[in-house]
């Protein structure tokens, strides 16, 4: 069952990472600030794989393993470009709050993984497929007391807005769990798993920063609603990614979603602009517990006879405007300037 | 797979369970101290009910079932026997740290049931058998995030003390599920996993509750020491159960331990006692992935032709002695006397 660290692939260095998540079309501007966010991410891995060394090293490893496939990097270049919009000059005092906030996402993604008996993750076995379910179960849990350790750090205010946000992210996950299969729970429903699984958690971190940089109520209100609006924005791309995504570069198969039975925004517009005899067969189809290739192609043809990807697109792109317009109390600069591409690269990006 | 509230049956009062867990034989001046006892019980329990509170009933419900399978409270009596031996008149400054340790506690018991596909718990269907996997995973870490919020009320050095023992607590596991199906791994290996699965989390409350009193620091490191020997002898008293106790009285099946191949000090000394092929038959069957019943009563057997029982009974009354003797520098009284009485209970108990 144990992945040995022989088998596991090494990382793209993080100037890498971050120069993708930024995307090719970058404006001069923002490519200049490629080698401060490098160092930013970097001292801010640091702390994570300091945090982890546990007694015990396969634990060590499984967290590792955990944490290095974390991918884009999102969270954490928010919230450096967060602190250093309000004109913190480096991420020393927000670094081991973003560590938290960063081993909190690996954390559930670990326990995602185990409930959706997903086999990958970003192109790799998942943790629960390498070390097996128990020591992912436990993993996770270990990510998330590390991350509270992190977290207490800070001021009460800031520990319990990261534990809210945890609450309602555990709370949107049962939520998610209670409308499987059933297209039915309707737009409301989704809007309120969403807020709650992905958004809370991004509007809590961006808050805390702000509230850790002493910046006036107003900046620290825009950075929550920046980081609600983007997470919507990142969430609502995921679900169409999920059917017209690319896998080689998302690193996962496609229609997980489809075939765990979550209902997305992409499903119920498809859904919703069905009539007659195929929305039923698609209605049918969904609420499959078991489903064939033929019967998610079979859903993936429904939905391109009508325009609920262009809808669902366009959705994504109005929360991303609605986090930039959230950021105008915030100082003009370059790190604005690069909250605002990050809020629209969510809605656009194709991995 | 829900189960609803009516399928959930009612807790025996405070009172009937703190009495149970003394046990019939307490002397007078014990039996003085319940009403206190369940008083404190009682406000502890409260704020378990209050923090549980989310914005979805699911949730709340699975985490209030989880929490109301409770059982002994263990726990939080040692917790506000220690307060209250150290000259707290209540238990309001160490209720919400109780509050704590009790929901991680339970957090861990839902993963465990989890990872053990354990059926019942406390003579009730377990978490995952009643709510689903899903809903158990994410119940367990809500109960976790609960846990870290109540935390966030003291200071930095008793949430990091917290957060030390569910680090220990995560590393036994994996430390456990290592040595999985394997005598060969010795005392040594099965003093590591309990002393960090079962004892260190002991051993942080009762320190934690003498630090937040402010006792002078032998009497911080006579509780640690004191919690740390009991966890100790509770959990051997744990495996000699397993094989030897009244499934009724314990509301779960027998032989758990020896199905899921946890080597316990039982069959350890069981192992050590046996001679040629016996030793290689009980080795075998343990090793055993899938064990029918007759593998399992042939183990019990073969255990019960060597004297390991009385050697393990004998070794939790030898750590309970030394947790009685650990709280030497505490001051005398009737919630020393339950202490001791506590200690030499968890070795002796039958449920």
């Amino acid at each position: 069952m144990s992945a040995g660290p022989s088998a596991v692939p090494r990382e793209p260095s993080l100037a890498a990472i971050v120069s993708r998540t930024l995307g090719a079309g970058a404006p001069e501007s923002l490519v200049e600030l490629l080698p401060v966010l490098t160092s930013d991410l970097g001292e801010i891995d640091q702390r994570i794989q300091k945090v982890l060394q546990s007694n015990y090293p396969r634990l060590t490893e499984a967290a590792g393993y955990a944490v290095s496939a974390g991918g884009k990097r999102v969270r954490p270049l928010l919230m450096a470009a967060t602190a250093r919009a309000l004109g913190l000059p480096s991420t020393g005092r927000i670094g081991a709050l973003a560590a938290a906030f960063q081993l909190i996402h690996t954390a559930t993604l670990v326990h995602d993984d185990v409930i959706d008996h997903a086999e990958l993750r970003r192109g790799r076995p998942s943790v629960p497929r390498a070390f097996g379910l128990p020591s992912a179960i436990v993993t996770g849990d270990y990510l998330f007391v590390r991350a509270f350790e992190l977290a207490a750090e800070y001021p009460r205010s800031i520990i319990l807005r990261c534990g809210e946000s945890c609450a309602d992210l555990v709370e949107g996950e049962v939520l998610q769990d209670a409308g499987r299969f059933d297209l039915t729970s309707g737009r409301d429903h989704y809007f309120r798993v969403i807020e709650r699984k992905t958004a809370a958690i991004v509007a809590a971190a961006l808050a805390s920063v702000a509230e850790i940089v002493e910046a006036p109520a107003a900046s620290v209100a825009a950075c929550e609603e920046y980081g609600r609006s983007l997470g919507i924005a990142f969430q609502i791309r995921d679900d169409l990614l999920d059917v017209y995504g690319d896998p080689d570069l998302l690193g996962k198969p496609r229609y997980t979603d489809l075939r765990e039975g979550n209902p997305t925004l992409l499903s119920l517009e498809a859904h919703a602009r069905l009539g007659g005899t195929e929305r039923e067969e698609f209605e049918r189809l969904f609420g499959l517990r078991r489903k064939q290739p033929s019967d998610l192609f079979r859903l993936r043809a429904l939905t391109d006879t009508t325009d609920a990807a262009t809808a669902v697109a366009e959705a994504a792109e109005g929360w991303a405007e609605r986090a930039v317009r959230a950021l105008e109390p915030l100082p003009d600069g370059p790190y604005r300037t690069l909250l605002e591409w990050l809020a629209r690269g969510a809605a656009a990006r194709r991995f």
